[in-house]
């Protein structure tokens, strides 16, 4: 068995929105469980897109907000902004916007950050 | 090409509960493909910790002993089954219970372990 | 961080047919932000096997024209052609079969695929 870091990065993959509230309380319980030195970042693009943009539902808003407050990172996916002719500035500050969500998510794991499907 | 070990280490992710049958179908056929000596732990959380639970309908309650009887290790998660109101005797005996299945996924990844989702 | 190879390997895990036309437009999309020298592989097995059957709607037919244009390699499973009463000769010209998509799956990470699961 591998000797664990102690504090390891994590990248969710959210590519669609059937199941946002689930994911973001995933997210949470992931955040308690690693501890504040672990980096947990959500990689948004497709339909999953809605879990950063202000105009979903009270839920899905209180999520956004409860991922922020504690410190994960979000990301969204500019092909996907720019296939619904919205521009970066849609989503909050404070969000990153990546030129490709799949691509970024090939990027992280090639940096060594384990990746999770929820 | 990296050399393959003979017995590979394979964690299932398992967050939702609306393919039970065909991700049982799933693991059983990669026990057949990988042999007896591949250690397989499928990782249960949310709506997919209904696949170990006793409640559930005749062909999930099969498909559940099939993957005992091949041998296939069954985890639940605590946040869930607290969510629920449930103690760790929901689950049949042999199906460990870890405190976080999201992050028991990224330890068993960290240990070496290959990750799917179904 | 780790130095990132200039071509990665990745392999995309298809096990459903909910969201073919998203998925071809992912596999696209990473294909343009990878670069022509990434090997991108979209293993295909369940229900995710109709992304390659002719006998799928115009939407999919055309979508899998362009992943192989794109030069994306295809792949499918022959546990599930089995189950269909299918041959090897029911998926296009080009496209392989493997025993088991699954297990495909676990021996390409073993090789150092990047994983994704749209």
């Amino acid at each position: 068995m591998t000797t664990r870091p102690t504090a390891p990065n994590v990248v969710v993959h959210v590519p669609d929105n059937d199941r946002l509230e689930a994911i973001t309380r995933n997210v949470l319980n992931l955040r308690v469980a690693l501890g504040s030195k672990a980096t947990i970042e959500v990689v948004t693009h497709g339909p999953g897109l809605d879990l950063l943009l202000p105009s979903t539902d009270t839920a899905i808003h209180a999520g956004l907000e409860g991922l922020q407050a504690a410190g994960i990172r979000l990301v969204g996916c500019r092909n996907t902004l720019d296939s619904r002719g919205l521009s970066d500035a849609a989503v909050p500050p404070g969000v990153r916007v990546v030129p490709s969500g799949v691509a970024h998510l090939v990027h992280r794991q090639q940096d060594g950050y384990t990746y999770l499907r929820p």
